[in-house]
């Protein structure tokens, strides 16, 4: 059994897997005649010859540990979380490798957004009925490989 | 003055200019080992030649009427928001045209996707500090029009 910690999600940390979302170190313009902020090019969205698919996920609590990887080779994938409440990443360099596995505590107003080809859990959240949304792709094509870790790994928060 | 009376916001009601993105209406599947329900499919993203820019929008109120019109020849722009509150949209088939408009009232589990070329009104929100996150097109070219309303149009709820 391996004990995987969570770290605090940060753009630093993520940066070989993806982009955080959020607007924290955000440089925001001001637009809609001062009435709104905005902060552009959270996410490198990439859908190959395929089509963006926004979907919304709810999840539900599962045992913290990990249960299966997954990566998609034709397009990113982001989630951002619709209600103001942590979650956790996880994501590895090789599913088969447990040193290389990391875990994040992201808050409720930080995304993700997996590279495509990027090794990451299935969403795990920490309350009933956590909605997301997710940006990713739709099309022909075999977009998804799940690898099973090869011991026991649980998540310590 | 005109004065233009917003209706709840509903698939139909909203079709001639792009998807409501919502959970309602929507057949979901079960994914994720069955911890996670996932609804797809829920806006035509449509950049052309330019990129998928993600983007998040913090918006405070502005007075219930329509400053001014815009729409983008280039992509689609699709706003959802981050917290459980209702929120505006006003759109319009010729922004010239005072008896086009229509105006909706969204749901805080309602987002939108405008159509390229579809008329609407910069984000109008209720409520301080209101979140959205938002996915349109980047890219070179000119993809902003703006036009002012023949008369004054008060928004009423």
């Amino acid at each position: 059994m391996t004990e995987l910690r969570a770290t605090p999600l940060t753009p630093e940390d993520f940066a070989p897997f993806g982009e955080v979302i959020a607007w924290e170190g955000a440089q925001p313009i001001t637009i809609n005649q001062g009435y709104a902020q905005r902060v552009n090019g959270l996410a490198r969205v990439d859908v190959g010859e395929g089509l963006v698919n926004v979907s919304l996920f709810a999840g539900k609590p599962r045992p913290l540990a990990v249960a299966v990887m997954e990566r998609h080779p034709l397009g990113s994938q982001a989630f951002y979380p619709l209600q103001d409440r942590p979650w956790l990443v996880v994501v590895c360099g090789n599913p088969r490798d447990t040193g290389s596995y990391r875990a994040f505590t992201a808050s409720g107003r930080q995304g993700v957004n997996y590279a495509p080809n990027v090794w990451h859990h299935p969403l795990l959240v920490l309350d009933a009925q956590s909605r997301f949304i997710v940006v990713d792709r739709s099309g022909p094509g075999a977009n998804l490989e799940e690898v099973l870790p090869p011991e026991p790994i649980s998540i310590v928060l």
